[in-house]
């Protein structure tokens, strides 16, 4: 931490910071300067609250230079964490995984078909809503528990692992029971109760950017899973909110290289909600792939125009499987590869 | 609902489109323009999900009419709501209510002394967070339940109504039962499973806007909690996400005035939250209360340099008068007052 | 300035960083800590470019401490600037002024009917487009030439000072000749050619913040018509864009206790402009006041639904008397009042 | 446009707007649904100001279908623009255009220098500024004309068209007399006057986006210079400013696709003002051409730990020649490649 005192700072004023830096236990080290004086902290600052030191009469500012997350830092874990998600399944190595399915779970026959589809395609793994947030009270809310059992069943048929989204505690037992991973929207990104919680539970978590997140945020959020004891989290940038309504959202894929430089936690891609339009979803998968992202999530629906949510920005299946081909290029431009299923993980 | 075609729109699209509007229940309405159509639509398209439409061949965006909130807004309950907080504190009628005390509570003496001291200037509730939602894990988080129990005394020894937040459904039930109104904070707005389960406690609510939240998510929030039977919603401003750091939020005051036409809730500001500055937050009650707002909410502490948290944007007991004594003159200039407590509420 | 080393930087990183810092003619200071080295510098590091050293090997970051502007700050000046408009008419003294007028000049008719109008309810000031910037080619774009010769009329009609923009070199030497007080507007404010211009016009120059810029870049953009020598002028808050389309821009309120601590420079609001919205423009001037800004600054029109442009946010003369009765309770309740036009400067 | 009128907007509020809508020539049409009455309108709404159709007593809110602009959308032209910077140099084609140089031209030696190696690597235009918009007025502001003179000299030497930056008319005039195409940067992206000035200058403009700019703002500048006759524009998406500090701007890669629906004219990717961090540029513009830019601007200097702006973000020419070499791989992953010089354009 660095105090920067005020040009007109007294000298009682600087005592008097350097004073409240001892009351935590800290170092206080002055550097008089030109014009001020700057008061240094030796030690690591992340632990405290240092907000009431920059009210202290005297102080211009406070910059903190501790990262405050520890166990998502690159800084005390340099290798990458591997998530798998099924046997063979592994997100944040070499390969590139394509998770795909619809935003909501509507029916059997609709999970099953595109559950076949998207693994025809090359997915390999199944995403679709039981729990769904909706911004109104009067939209569609997901098929709840029955969903999940429509998702055990797509995976049966075809293999792939299921990644849905649970939205509070008894909606995350739920889906830890019938799914491989439990994904958190950008909603509940700061819900910390259910980031203890499911922490807790040890399944895989997929954890969406909140929509006003910092990527410190992000991490922070990621940090309260981790310090649970559970080290399989997978983050996901999903686009932030911001002035211009020509899309959805602002899909921030340079996110994409700055958490793989600060954190050792995969971090895939969803374009679909990150640029909320069909024809965008493709070359911004392309993008995705090319910035170095760990996986990719879109949205496919056997019929986007009947869809119960989301359908603009969802792919018929015969666009997803374009996409894929596309994908196997860009993957191999930058010597990775479009991860596949494993023969043995195939129905028998 | 108006979709506006592309100008090369083909007649089948268009008839697309309408196909597609009648398979919904609504009959379609084609304008006909000079470089290109448009298709109406009578009723009321608040409960569907049109987003589909928007992906149709042809389509070049979708304009919605009504609004997605029905319970909160104006349109079908004119007059304004008037939440009591205990017998004789309303929010939302002619009276400003000031709701203070510290970010934290911290100990049985910290919160009754702040009471004491709040009261005495001129506050009719009482704020303290027994749960605090904390971006770190490793920042404090509250005393919990004893906290909630510290609150419960201090409104034995002073009479102010208690505001505090909740974190989870445990968290509600629990501040349900001590407090007098359930606070839910800014990273909890769009927490849906909380909101319901809160609208169903029928305990007077403090919703928070979110850090990215236009004001029609904030009153679809509250639509949840009004949906679920519960009508006693408080609204309340507290700074938006941007990218000055100059103040901790960007603190929306024209949120007043435009929730006050949209919807008959009441609406308070938080100066302290909005701008994260102690010596900024007696300008922006001033403006808060002149605006128009219902309430203020502001952070107190006996010694705020000692604070656990929040000290940078919390006042002294000693400024807090100051300021009351401002509200008083601003209230009055805008032919309102400042509510008291009532004398039957003062403690023997 | 601090530069942050990562945790794993070696010693020949940290020499690095030092002998950087040197070759710029500066001392270095290396802080060792628990975990990392911070490298802190002595002097004013507010002339160089840093940039590059953020690129160095090893480094973490590079924390800035002082204030990149001077001039404009009150650490060099600590009383506050009064700009005077015309023979007492001040900006940044004790009284609140308050500047009026339609969004653009139209006609004579206009123009003098409506300074008569806001004259008649206490304005001091006449503010009024010839030169209007739009977003589009094909709007109108002011009367030009003419439009600054039916304001030197109005002004001779009411003895109001003229408050008018200009967008280019041409347009500001020639508002220079008609007008009081040279404004440049938000798309304009990092138009550094023309900041140096005006700078050296001489003329008061009021400069509105850009629809993206922090309070420091709008402080840095005075910094440049300061140091051409003209110390006379005016900021401007006038709304910021973001997320929500409930009002034109967000009304940043709080900047104006922010600017007055920072600087010794007067800054007035533009609630007009700042919500975008007619009825919201009186609650947020009276706000305004309230928050302490040096001067309000409102569109007028003798007929606001036929105005050329911005008819949505225009105040018809009745609002904007009711307005200035308002303002007046206000400015008194926070000890100040409302400027009114010196006797001597009445129309004979 | 449509006109939604409040549910409880009377007859009369009615009969109003339509008579609004005649007075400006256009015919009403009232759209009468359950719970409200919408208003449409037959014909091109872009060219007349609505605005105050909004403040009319009964409306809720006015919805434009028209989009503003008209030269640059491709509804008026479908087929794509190409620009040609030099012969055989076209930005639009097939082919991706990569312009390197550094921020600042610094000398003769440092610009020569920097155009030989970016050609050998594989660039097709060189960029650097001679004029330079610096934030604070005590940064490095440029070499100006010797700077012209010194990028004249590099293109004599490598062959390669240059694009540099003007500021003002004068600057203006003196780039079109050196250089091959005047670049527009960020800050001067609404300074109309100046947009109006290059349109009658008739030479390749690249217009850089605002920091707070839509798409739709972009379009609407473009149209200022398109309008005054001149077809020769090529955008360029550099980032926008939001919350997040991590990196120097969001950079909106979305903006490629969404851009190149909406119109014809050419858009680039400048991943290094986009990230404003060395270690992200090589990524981000693999992303960039992923994504199907048109071309690629990167900063490039001999030693960027030792450029007078924007080291941070500069590339080393060893850095920019890796780059090319995965830009060629993700060109021809989606069946581009990357422009090269034209043989007969290489220096004798």
């Amino acid at each position: 931490m660095l105090v920067v005192m005020q040009q007109s700072a007294t000298a009682d004023q600087i005592d008097g910071v350097c004073e409240a830096i001892q009351r935590l236990g800290f170092k206080p080290w002055p550097l008089p300067g030109e014009t001020r004086t700057a008061i240094g902290l030796l030690g690591d600052d992340s632990g405290a609250d240092w907000s009431h030191i920059e009210a202290l009469p005297g102080v211009a500012n406070v910059l903190l230079t501790s990262k405050p997350y520890r166990l998502a830092s690159r800084d005390w874990k340099p290798e990458k964490t591997i998530v798998e998600l099924a046997p063979g399944v592994r997100v944040g190595g070499d390969e590139v995984v394509v998770i795909a399915g619809p935003c909501s779970v509507e029916s059997e026959a609709q999970i099953v078909e595109t559950a076949r589809a998207v693994r025809a395609a090359g997915a390999t793994a199944l995403r679709g809503g039981a729990f769904k947030p909706r911004s109104s009270p009067y939209s569609f809310q997901g098929l709840g528990k029955q969903g999940l059992e429509f998702l055990a069943l797509a995976r049966r048929e075809t293999g792939l692992p299921i990644v849905t989204e649970a939205m509070d505690e008894a909606g995350a037992e739920l889906v830890a029971e019938y799914a491989d991973c439990i994904q958190l929207g950008a909603r509940n990104m700061q819900n910390y109760s259910l980031l203890k919680f499911v922490g807790r539970l040890g399944k895989p978590v997929l954890l969406k950017r909140g929509m006003a997140a910092t990527i410190a945020d992000l991490l922070l959020s990621a940090e309260y899973i981790l310090s649970e004891g559970n080290p399989n989290v997978i983050l996901c940038e999903r686009g932030v909110r911001t002035f211009d309504s020509a899309t959805r959202n602002l899909f921030d894929l340079t996110a994409v290289p700055v958490v793989q430089k600060l954190s050792h936690l995969p971090i895939v891609a969803d374009p679909s909600h990150g640029t909320g339009l069909r024809d965008k979803v493709t070359p911004m998968a392309r993008a995705s792939v090319a910035a170095g992202a760990d996986g990719v999530m879109v949205e496919v629906h056997p019929t986007p125009d009947q869809a119960m949510s989301d359908g603009a920005q969802t792919l018929a299946p015969a666009q997803f499987t374009e996409m894929m081909r596309q994908l196997d290029l860009i993957a191999q431009a930058i010597d990775r590869r479009v991860a596949r299923m494993p023969e043995v993980a195939a129905v028998a």
